[in-house]
């Protein structure tokens, strides 16, 4: 079951820049900072508040680190907003992707990949989704 | 303070449809319908988590009641996808955007006007947030 908002993906050009908006304009302090090689980014995620289901909601900010990532092309065509958004589930991504799947909308990856601080991540095709690139996230035990 | 992070606002053309996507795909059923008329907008408030402040967070689906309303312009403008997205504030929003309006970020209304579920809000220019419009929220005591 999908038991969150897990977070909310903001792509920008200067991460830092991005990071230190945040942090000073609202007072966000809770900062993880990881590269994800796979993805093409470099992030950080902003932990705003805890969540019902013992997790918590994030701000992702995501910077690109190769011009051919799929992040850099979205920029490049919609300049810095929000990417993407993901929920969490209290269950296996694999079974929930399936689950979606079944009712017809596009699962971007055959096996979840590896996500922020160590989740299992997939996609769903935004154009299955009213527009809106949307990502399933599992966390690791004993993660938030 | 900003305590959670209170919805991200979605525009769609057809509420109802997009609806039974969210509640049918996700599973997602604690539903709140409202017209803004002010706004100019029908929604609805897609309850998905509890949060750590008493409150809660959701998706805000959002169709233009009006071809002149704000929302209705964006959607010629970039079709279906995510709007905005609001943070919930554990204080009052006028002394929230005050501050914020003092690191010279642009409020969009000189007071707050009303927002989903009785709460009032009131908007931050997305050119100052590096691209995202960015709602702040405040509950009226005793509503989640």
């Amino acid at each position: 079951m999908l038991t969150r908002i897990d977070h909310i993906g903001i792509a920008c050009h200067d991460l830092d820049a991005t990071v230190e908006f945040y942090t000073s304009t609202y007072g966000f302090t809770n900062a993880h900072f990881e590269v994800n090689e796979e993805q093409g980014v470099r992030e950080c995620m902003l932990k705003i508040n805890d969540t019902g289901d013992g997790a918590a909601s994030y701000l992702q900010l995501i910077e690109p680190i190769r011009e051919d990532s799929a992040v850099a092309k979205w920029l490049a065509k919609n300049g810095e907003g929000v990417h993407h958004i993901a929920f969490g589930t209290d269950g296996d991504v694999v079974e929930e992707a399936a689950g979606i799947a079944d009712k017809g909308v596009r699962v971007l990856y055959d096996a979840p990949r590896g996500g922020s601080m160590g989740s299992l991540i997939n996609f769903l095709h935004p154009k299955d989704c009213h527009g809106v690139l949307t990502e399933l996230v599992q966390k690791r035990r004993g993660t938030t």
